[in-house]
């Protein structure tokens, strides 16, 4: 990612990129040519001043009037966000969500390619799984030694959590996704992304009480 | 959720309870009888003022200089959080991403029981999955008419999220599950999350890049 100087961008821009992304690619779609940031502001609730800021960060000029080139934003921003490039990554945990993730075929379009899995469960160890195999946590550092994945999804249950994200760092991996909802401890330097969907469900749920406090 | 005045509890206490609840449930499993709102604060860099406060909003108290009961934090967190009821949901998109929810057994123990999946791909439709039946999107409001889900899951290409995400508002059901990338447009007692997986992606790639920078 192209920042001038090597400061991380701000997460809040880097959560609201893709929002602008999925939107100019479905405008780019549809043929249109240009857009301006008052159109995207007022299609996706965000600030136009916002918008022009959040697109600072990229190495690409809105023309006065007329706004951005569709297609070259589009290209732009998933080059930017790191989705055209590919990642290797290893899903730690193979059960339920672990696989689901190895299947996920849309994953690779977002530039992340799943080319191991680990798991304890004897049942598991030694199955692929949509090409993929799966291997024991015990081989981790070595397959790392020889392998050399960017990346390492997170999808083990809970009480493990910790002690798994410990050796992966050991192994040598320097970045990870979090799908546990555990809050892991790691050294500064790795880059780490949390998504706990289950946590989301939290929110949904209590929203849909409230809606209904107010229509009861 | 028994909050006192049937406000909304603020997002960042209901993004913070899940992970006190993944804390004391394994706590719980290692048979530990107590715990502090200081431990928690250390375990998972949260102010303890702030743990406090957040756990204030629970029907549950702790004792002094011995914490709260972690066994019955684990359940009241958990009922709190709506985990333990049951919530009937349809996953409208059966690609890859809405199979792999469907697939997912997890999320019944978070309280969500997926019940039927929607698509338009006349390879798909008719089709059962993991014991779900696929239906084409037509029949969605039929449907509904008849079976009253309460949550609708959003796993469809970007470019039909709005005009999908209308047809599940007319169609009676009053809570979304967001998973694509795009800024719905819902009335506003509608119950949304959103959960945009690929773009936390984008979130790892730059901290990645920023790590590498640093050590180079």
């Amino acid at each position: 990612m192209k920042t001038t100087n090597n400061t991380p961008l701000p997460e809040p821009t880097l959560r609201r990129l893709p929002w602008y992304l999925a939107y100019v690619r479905m405008l780019d779609k549809q043929d249109v040519e240009y857009v301006s940031s008052t159109r995207i502001a007022k299609e996706l609730s965000v600030d136009a001043s916002q918008i022009a800021k959040d697109l600072s960060f990229l190495d690409i000029k809105g023309k006065t009037r007329i706004g951005y080139e569709v297609h070259s934003l589009a290209t732009t921003l998933a080059d930017f966000l790191g989705f055209t490039q590919q990642h290797s990554a290893v899903v730690i945990g193979a059960g339920s969500l672990g696989q689901a993730l190895i299947s996920d075929v849309g994953l690779s379009q977002y530039g992340l390619n799943i080319v191991a899995g680990f798991d304890t469960d004897d049942n598991l160890v030694g199955k692929v799984i949509d090409g993929v195999n799966i291997y024991h946590v015990d081989t981790l550092e070595k397959w790392q030694h020889e392998n050399h994945a960017d990346i390492a999804i997170l999808a083990v249950p809970v009480e493990y959590a910790q002690q798994v994200a410990d050796r992966v760092v050991s192994s040598g991996i320097n970045a990870m996704w979090n799908f546990t909802p555990v809050r892991i401890k790691t050294p500064q330097e790795i880059a780490i992304a949390n998504t706990s969907i289950y946590a989301h469900l939290a929110i949904i749920y209590n929203r849909m009480n409230v809606a209904r406090s107010v229509i009861d």
